[in-house]
């Protein structure tokens, strides 16, 4: 391919949080199993950057010619600068047009260029080439994609993709490509397996004035949902035309001849955008790159959304008490447990809730040391501790169920707390009331409220260092932009209908941890 | 002059926010006292630009061949605007560089230039041609500068300026140019009398490697200044050489040819930077526009300053005391008193004290619906009120003294609140507390910081429409940037011995106000 590196992310073509196995790139060239990864290789070595959740695992999963790069560690290079150390100037990288974000690329290609390296598009992916059913690439799963009964979405996918449509003739574009999967869900009220832990179908559609047209794996769209979708015989603007996966690229090619303009979804805040290739394929002139207006429709919950919401997060509360109370019971009874027996057993609780449709992330149980690294996930490969009454378990834990996504976080001691322990704690818990019980004016920042969680840890020196909150589907994903509420940015404002978390923590490095986490629900304020 | 129309600003030649009577040139010019005035002057028409605190005045100072535009009340036209709809295109504004700052400038400039409107550069200006001694131009005051003595200042001017060479040898300047007159008092440990309310000295200076160059009216440096100064004979890096005030822009465009890079301040939180007069004598290659590094160096309070700081608000508390006691006595004995009265009587009590050099800004004394007016000032010629007992008095005032500025903020009540009132008064107690008491890591954006002020009010749906904080200096000036603290912007994070003020309030409109204002002092933090 005359590449001297190339660079395999851990995307999918729709910079999705989470991927399917199908789409583990990184995982068969290199061994390491989480889910955070980028890997390059050049023709002498191979390097593989993760995070502090995972330094240990890629340790012992990376073989002795991998260079382990840990991000957020001082002295350690980002992706370019590697590149600029490994190859001399006048040298091509490679990297897979459809598993970068444009702005990412974008980034990339700039620092690349400024050591005079270039940033090739390869369409062809060279690990595609190598990584078949015959050496083990697993396929997608095969459950067919559903429709989310209007019970559930409480709006007709028409009317959404209506409202869509005038916000794109009110700033000028003809179309737009829908790139992200939870957006594509949304808008057209259904529902799938592609995705482990998020519900969501593998698909791209293009919303145009005259038509929409769907791009996926159209064997997996049941009868039902072709009816939903009112896909056969579909020659009018609110009908869905069926087209292949594969054929997006070449027919947006095609199509963006008749249009003058065509919103692209750029970044924003937790969403990366869309990827470069679909950024090439529309000639620069007739790109609009903006933030999806999707976005901040899905964002807002609508009534029958929000009650849904509220009525999952009871049964889910339900789900984790039954859980607690056995767990008290067993380890009063003597039994042992670890932290994977109690993620295991959390998300058996779940699922004998109604509408439950698993856990909306993997279950984090940290006990101690562990529960000390907020992004700690217990995994059999992993150092898992037992369960002693010296130390606290954190777990963070949520549930999918067709009525709405949750996420909590509850923290539990089984001995007596240390003063330290105890007064962290409640400095934890103060803060976590402050946010929840906030009453505010609409044109305050998102950034601006943070504080309110972690005044009462400041007081006495303690900090935590992640964010307060971040926005979460309806039955979708549960890191849903574009809500992200941390005092280092963020100049968005709140709308009634939001929903996010309201997580402070404190963490002892080594020792224990400490996070309380609830969804909370922007409503209107009839203050006296 | 070939112009169509005239921009008369506020400014003087340093865009300082008070400036002296000699350089009024809108109050000449339209009859208008009030201290925010912008003023258009077409072949036809005559338009003065105020805010709400001067509308009343406004109105009744103008003659009715004036249009007063009320600034910050919707359907209001900008100066721009205004100046679009009153001239054809191809037509010539002119303003005074020296009275514009550069950022302004640039912003008129490109929204005239949208509509085919020149701004062009009047050296000349034309309000001084006609006004002067014979039609009864005040002069500037005739008081001579004198020293700030090493036990107020704390710093000797030589390491202030060596520390200022080696920030501009840092980012690779050759010089700066020193505006603003707040920076050249604190740099050179001088000060005067100016300017109103600020103790300070109409001068520019000039920073390079080789010599520092002092801008102003030589006659007004008292001996003992050029003594300090070393201003004698000066011809060596570390002494300061006299110039005639006259002569700064004919001397920067001789000595700028032996520069490569001059350091030009540019607009900074409250700060509006350099004129447009001093960019336009730099060639634009040579221009390094940036945040004057002077701003931050004063923000710092050294140990003698702070401690200056901190006595003389003990003492300006003893003032204030002392005035409060006198009025309730004198109230109950049935003296009558309206806001002028409190005003002069409360500046009399602050000159008693040890140190003071009078008030730092024009009392503001505001009784029922005035108090509810955040910025009102009463002055003879407004609707000045008596004082009763069924409403609060808001009485915002400052000293200055050699030792330190001061503004502070006190709401009383002469009978017996509502309660409303009392609840409101709480409520913005709670909000001046919980900011004055926070302990804070230090990357916390100051913008970040505002809410803890304003939560308590809000809880009940109640909020002000004015930022909480405001930097201030060390007998400087009252408004100091860089710290401001509002929600809404500002991205920089405070240190030790920044000194701002925390004043959350509530104001009902045409009823009362309620305002709490204390300087606070950033300090390292012990934390148990």
């Amino acid at each position: 391919m005359n590449l001297d590196a190339f660079i395999i992310t851990k995307d999918d073509r729709h910079q999705s949080e989470y991927t399917a196995r199908h789409d583990r790139r990184y995982e068969y060239i290199s061994g390491f199993t989480g889910s955070e990864a980028t890997v390059v290789i050049t023709n002498e070595e191979a390097a593989l950057w993760t995070d502090g959740r995972y330094f240990i695992q890629a340790e012992r999963q990376l073989s002795c010619d991998w260079s382990l790069i840990r991000m957020g560690q001082p002295g350690e290079p980002s992706v370019t600068e590697w590149l600029v150390q490994a190859l001399p100037s006048k040298t091509v990288v490679g990297a897979d047009p459809n598993l970068v974000s444009n702005s990412q690329w974008n980034k990339w290609e700039s620092k690349l260029k400024e050591h005079n390296i270039t940033l090739k598009e390869a369409f062809e992916n060279p690990v595609d080439r190598i990584w078949n059913s015959t050496t083990g690439r697993p396929p997608y799963p095969e459950f067919q994609a559903y429709v989310l009964d209007l019970r559930y979405a409480g709006k007709k996918w028409k009317d959404k993709v209506n409202d869509l449509r005038k916000k794109l003739n009110s700033i000028g574009a003809d179309a737009m490509i829908v790139t992200a999967l939870d957006e594509i869900a949304w808008l057209l009220n259904i529902r799938g397996y592609d995705i482990p832990y998020n519900p969501l179908v593998l698909a791209y559609v293009i919303v145009s004035r005259d038509d929409i047209n769907m791009y996926t794996n159209v064997t997996k769209l049941s009868t039902e949902v072709e009816l939903h979708l009112k896909a056969r015989n579909c020659f009018s603007d609110s009908c869905v035309r069926l087209n292949d996966y594969e054929t997006l690229i070449p027919d947006l090619r095609t199509k963006v001849q008749k249009w003058k303009k065509v919103l692209l979804p750029a970044h924003c805040v937790m969403s990366p955008g869309a990827s470069r290739a679909i950024y090439s394929a529309v000639p620069s002139r007739k790109r609009m790159p903006r933030q999806s207006p999707i976005i901040f429709m899905k964002a807002r919950k609508n009534q029958v959304e929000a009650d849904g919401m509220r009525k999952a997060h009871i049964r889910d509360a339900a789900a984790l008490c039954d859980f607690l109370a056995h767990f008290e019971e067993s380890i009063a009874a003597g039994k042992e447990w670890d932290e994977v027996n109690v993620s295991i057993t959390l998300d058996q609780f779940r699922r004998e809730q109604l509408l439950s449709k698993g856990p909306s992330f993997p279950t984090i149980a940290g006990f101690g040391p562990n529960g000390a690294a907020p992004h700690y996930i217990p995994t059999e490969s992993q150092n898992v501790l037992k369960i002693y009454s010296n130390s606290t378990l954190v777990i963070d834990s949520g549930g999918q169920y067709l009525d709405g996504t949750t996420d909590v976080t509850r923290t539990i001691h089984l001995g007596t707390p240390t003063d330290f322990e105890r007064e962290a704690y409640t400095r934890v818990l103060i803060g976590s009331i402050n946010l929840a019980s906030l009453v505010f004016p609409r044109e305050v920042p998102m950034s601006s409220i943070d504080v309110l969680a972690r005044t009462s840890l400041w007081q006495v020196g303690l900090t935590y260092l992640h964010g307060t909150g971040h926005g979460i589907g309806s039955f979708l994903v549960v890191h849903e932009s574009p809500i992200r509420v941390i005092f280092t940015e963020g100049n968005l404002t709140f709308h009634e209908g939001y929903f996010f978390s309201d997580e402070p923590g404190y963490y002892q490095e080594g020792k224990f941890g400490i996070r309380l986490e609830n969804i909370v629900e922007v409503i209107k304020a009839h203050p006296k």
